[in-house]
């Protein structure tokens, strides 16, 4: 799409996760004509994307349609579309049938997981991005109990009910404590072959110790709380081979119908894109104000992005640290293009860190203060209600976990493609083509 | 799964929808063995489905796990298993790899969408009985408007933004309003290429009026609240094709990338696995027990049964009649095992009919006194809520309605499976693979 010459800058904002989203927000009244680009329709939280893979939530309780945020906001065209590369000759940003020209580019097109080289293990071991991410794990969850339960047969239920988390990252931890909790106390009283609470549940982290990213007591206390909600914690070990039949970790084997990844991401291809400089994760290093070295008109930012602090540590990949990026550079385009002050260098101004573990605990660090037990789950139960996009979701998501908290229930445990689930976690690999939620 | 001989009498439902679970509770204090055995793992409260393909209401809103529903009852196991046949000799129910003897049975199976024949105009024509039907749906309307705005082509869009309904029972009603508001309303501020407002809802029936079941009065009614809504009502009209470009009307093309079926409805092939007589819409022609005649020990209950009632109009294919038709059937057996005095012939007590049209609107028709408008929206509103399971998705679903009552919202705008569901409305037919939610 031609657009004609016009004085108005057009900027292309590519993601409309927590840093595209912020960015655009910024440029509101920058007078410049924002085209946010994005492959699905909705923004997605994705700190609680593990809940709906453990059936505590619904996909729209956590999603919002990017076009209804940005309704009011008259100088946005958004744009679903998948985009495939970047003309930086042209300068245009290209679609898969169209392209986009621009004179200031936003890249803030998030993260996958990353499997190391052994992208083969994908398909035995899904990670945890989108919402078809989620709701497929929670299919195969919830289908192991079923088939375990039809089957009758102890070698194969044995294997069913073991789950295995692979990371020890926020994501692992959360992971692991949501399907410990699933088993023993969800779903205890409803079967009436297996038991439910004998199902095996095993974190496996290859760092020393889990929650690498908070101070050590929490770090600690995390897998304290874990090995009490029954949780098989496994440091220092490294995962060798996944097979058909299961996990195979140092020399031992682990027959497994479902195991989780969350032990690493790689940024998207932008840095593929721009033929920039890139880190061992795929993140486009960038200048102190985000942009990309050598073309001052474009930046890259959040989750592919390597940016730095003041004091030479890395900006993390949360949702905080997105969200700053976003309205830097937001504001730096906004002063611009109105003929302001720039902002200049990025300052990320670290919030904390917060994980839960099951149903009722949590770590939490702040720095000055470091939390522990029930008062840091409420404490991360009120920022992430807090944090949802819109009243709707923020009462129906405090609603499921008033109920959850009362009932033990898990509201969303919906099984909806199950025979081709059952084929891929009694065979393993192949994925089915339906996935669905 | 051969069990073996003991005095506690088989029961085996197949079904766990209205009519199955309301067998299966009455059978709570026979002392029979019950063995539920259903494709999915969740009951589906099917006249709320509308409302998921319209993206008003979430998936797990409206579905709730069979075995949490059956917690209690000891005397039931579920199983999740598709169900293949029945050998009335060996007198077991096949499963795909295995079989369940049984004393009795209830067939429970419901009922399909039916294309007169016409089976090819499925993938053209998705009709709305289960989860993945509507989340499929939701999906081709959002993208409907994703691909108009992305396309700024006015042949395109106005084809993209035609929706066509066939059928003018309750379904096709509350469909066709459904989409008229998400379009004029709910969609109206967040494009800037294309006006929402502009899609044409066309829904055609080919019978003299809508909701033929309701009396004429409440049909004019419904008929007139559609065409306020900016619905092109089509009565005693015919669909003669389905092409890939749309829908030919007697000599009439309409393009459209959106056709909706609601015309009919054909049952289960519960009458093959029995060698029973079935009537035009495959329904199984009961005994006044709601026994398979020949076979005292085999019921056939819900939208899968052909029953009659004392004034020789049939039984209606509605949520009541269906749990009416398992509690009889339960309550049958139960006597017949522990000895006490059998019900005898089915009795149908008839409560009324209701459909919405809208946000706002409703038909209520209780026989003694019948309901137009608002008022009927709010009986309609406060009716469906008390049916649902579960006192979280009744505060979850009044909540989302009262959200959508206020701000015209709907929460559910979600596109997952973007690029396989464009490839699907552009070329039509030919399903992608990923059909999801």
């Amino acid at each position: 799409m031609k657009t004609p010459a016009n004085p108005a800058p057009r900027v292309v904002v590519v993601g409309g996760g927590f840093a595209g989203m912020a960015a655009t927000r910024a440029l509101a009244r920058s007078g410049a004509r924002v085209t946010l680009v994005d492959r699905r329709n909705h923004h997605l939280f994705q700190p609680l994307l593990y809940q709906v893979a453990t059936a505590a939530l619904s996909p729209g309780d956590i999603a919002w349609p990017i076009r209804a945020m940005l309704r009011g906001q008259a100088n946005v065209r958004v744009l679903l579309s998948r985009v495939v590369g970047v003309d930086m000759a042209a300068q245009c940003v290209k679609l898969e049938d169209d392209e986009i020209p621009f004179d200031h580019l936003v890249l803030a097109t998030g993260a996958r997981h990353a499997y190391f080289g052994r992208d083969e293990w994908e398909e035995r071991a899904p990670g945890l991005k989108k919402i078809l991410d989620a709701t497929h794990i929670r299919e195969k969850l919830l289908m192991a109990f079923e088939r375990a339960e039809a089957l009758d047969d102890p070698v194969a239920t044995k294997r069913l009910l073991t789950f295995v988390v692979i990371g020890g990252g926020p994501t692992g931890v959360e992971m692991a404590g949501a399907i410990a909790e699933l088993a023993q106390h969800t779903l205890a009283r409803d079967f009436r072959i297996i038991d439910p609470a004998s199902a095996r549940v095993v974190l496996i982290q290859a760092g020393a110790r889990l929650l690498e990213t908070f101070p050590e007591r929490l770090s600690e206390n995390a897998r304290r709380e874990l090995v009490e909600l029954g949780v098989e914690v496994r440091l220092g070990e490294r995962v060798n081979a996944l097979t058909d039949d299961g996990v195979q970790v140092g020399d031992e084997d682990i027959p497994s119908a479902n195991v989780v990844w969350a032990a690493g991401v790689m940024a998207s291809p932008a840095g593929k894109w721009l033929g920039a400089a890139v880190d061992r994760a795929g993140r486009v290093i960038v200048e102190p104000d985000l942009s990309v070295p050598g073309h001052p008109n474009v930046f890259v930012i959040g989750d592919t992005a390597s940016a730095v602090r003041a004091n030479g540590e890395p900006v993390p990949g949360i949702a905080p640290a997105a969200k700053q990026m976003g309205t830097h550079v937001g504001r730096t385009l906004a002063a611009r293009i109105v003929g302001g002050r720039e902002p200049g260098a990025f300052r990320y101004r670290h919030l904390g860190n917060l994980a839960t573990i099951g149903r009722t605990a949590a770590v939490a660090d702040f720095g000055w203060i470091k939390m522990t037990g029930h008062i840091a789950w409420v404490l991360w139960a009120i920022v992430h209600v807090f944090f949802l996009i819109g009243w709707r979701n923020r009462l129906v998501v405090a609603l499921s976990w008033f109920w959850s908290y009362v009932t033990y229930g898990r509201g969303v445990r919906l099984v909806t493609a199950g025979e081709e689930v059952a084929r891929e976690i009694e065979t393993h690999g192949a994925h089915a083509g339906g996935r669905a939620a």
